[in-house]
């Protein structure tokens, strides 16, 4: 049986659209063992969207995108102005990916774009991690009533497949706490600060470096821990948490002195995101830490992501994705994509 | 809703005597939890069996166990000369656990009471390796048709639950490799032979330590290594293959002066399991590779379980089980009898 998959993608930003690439490099593969082709019907930016319902040119969205700085101002399918939202109300299509950036403290435009999809019968991938952190119970409650996948690898945290291994062990019982290092350019700045450079020399190093978002603010001050955090929880637990349950501190109050001190006591500074279940129930925070220097976190180089498991009978777990990239969401993306269009 | 879910186990060694003790141990909080309890209504050893339609006591099982060498010594419910096979005749239970050693080269009595235990209608459970390194195909087909789970974490590799995260990968195109360690018995032997003595000398003192079974040579010869290399590579790439497909070799044939060049080398000798995905198809091996010693299997302790993954677009993804002790066989089964009794 051939399937063709018709896709809305809301946002094409740095991360996502080398996802647009990987549809195109491929194409041949997904079909030849799986028999399944995408089309991508709707694509949209921060300026306007591109919209047919025969399917866009994927070579032609990247290379506008590149040329003019919009998909709007593709010629014939173009429509400058038109929001992710709109796009979603204007279109019919099997799965939305919304990979919009993720506002706080309101999770919008995403939290709408994915209700309106589902409600609309889309299955829905999301690398926009706010909807989740802030509305879990709402929308995968909407997801069972409209028997609908919505799937989030990468908003959990891009790079590390664990959240099958998390359910199996928390579904048993037998997960008694997590932690992990999700975010590589607070480990970048903390790495940099290692040499002695203060916390503002090594933001500006990362900025030129390309190592930090046009918005670093995300990251540096613990919201992007945090969402995964709570989104790895839940998925874990079967808990409905939410964003203002987590303890978070970023890592702008450490100075050169911490980090001494840290050396000196045989200990490196993290950013941790963690999770402990305790007889008061779950404890989340995103904070730095600092670690013996042979911790599983510790160890981790600053390109790497981590993630420890506590268990009950089954040991510390500890997984790494090493060297995680760019390539980590986009890739995170089309296997979720992939794998929604191979169950339905 | 309660559930009562009624257990047959064939075979009560050294590693699956603790499942019995977190039988016990976790009884409350399984109940809490999940509502579902479990009875043993009988139990073998190479000595006999005991079976009770309403299920046995079970401090009873391990004292006798423990006092006269088998269950069968247990009064009222003994039957001495009776076989898991017998048992599993005799008896109804909605759960049959296989626990019995891998007779290579025929994999039984093990193949036959898997085979029987799905044809009464029982979900499997096994520890077992050599029913599904020889006989995968069959048995699923037969697990399908019956409608019942077949769950085997321990037979894949005891400690590493990482069978969800593998088919993930493996079922979108995303895995290209996986190589691991598995077997610690090998470590252990190679990590005292890096200090200079011969394998015999090693041997002895790992027999003297406890960490060798009374039969080294399924361990020492690959074939421990080996069938949970292609269990695991039917897993991630839904294949069919058999241990006859694995390129095996042991540690037996490695001397201190291999030893010695390695290091030499800044390498060091490890037991891998390695599957590849070649234009060829699928090549499967359990030999001794040498190794750097950054490299991620290399880091290892002799008693950890890893495991890599080479994946298309989401890096180099490594898992460990820290300190992978004789609570991840029983932990691992139980892990696979509450995943079962909360799915029914």
């Amino acid at each position: 049986m051939e399937k063709t998959l018709q896709l809305l993608i809301g946002g094409l930003g740095n991360a996502v659209r080398p996802m647009v690439e990987l549809l195109i490099s491929e194409k041949e593969r997904i079909y030849n063992d799986y028999k399944i082709s995408f089309q991508v019907v709707g694509v949209s930016d921060s300026r306007g969207a591109a919209i047919s319902s025969d399917g866009l040119p994927l070579q032609d969205i990247l290379t506008t995108k590149d040329a003019k700085g919009t998909v709007s101002a593709m010629t014939k399918y173009g429509t400058p102005g038109m929001s992710a939202s709109e796009m979603i109300e204007a279109c019919a299509a099997d799965i939305y990916v919304d990979a919009l950036p993720a506002f706080l403290p309101t999770g919008e435009p995403g939290t709408t774009n994915i209700r309106t999809a589902l409600e609309k019968g889309m299955h829905v991938v999301t690398a926009n991690k706010a909807p989740l952190a802030l509305h879990w119970g709402e929308l995968f409650q909407l997801a069972k009533e409209q028997k609908r996948y919505l799937r989030y690898g990468t908003a959990a945290s891009a790079g590390l497949p664990t959240l099958e291994m998390g359910k199996l062990l928390g579904g048993c019982g037998e997960l008694l706490e997590f932690s992990g290092i999700f975010n590589a350019s607070c480990m970048y700045i903390l790495n940099e600060m290692r040499s002695g450079v203060d916390f503002e020399r090594a933001m500006a190093g990362a900025r030129e470096g390309g190592f930090l978002e046009p918005n670093p603010d995300m990251d540096i001050d613990g919201w992007d821990t945090a969402m995964k955090t709570v989104i790895q929880a839940n998925t874990y637990w079967g808990a409905d948490r939410c964003l203002s349950d987590v303890s978070i501190q970023g890592i702008r109050g450490l100075t050169p002195k911490d980090i001494e001190n840290a050396a000196a006591r045989g200990e490196v500074w993290c950013m941790v995101g963690r999770a402990v279940m305790t007889p008061d129930g779950l404890k989340l925070s995103a904070a730095p830490e600092s670690l013996p220097v042979d911790h599983p976190l510790a160890k981790a180089r600053w390109c790497d992501k981590v993630l420890c498991f506590q268990t009950r009978t089954q040991g510390e777990q500890v997984h790494y994705c090493l060297g995680a990239s760019a390539s980590g969401t986009p890739g995170n993306v089309f296997l979720d994509l992939v794998t929604i269009a191979r169950a339905i």
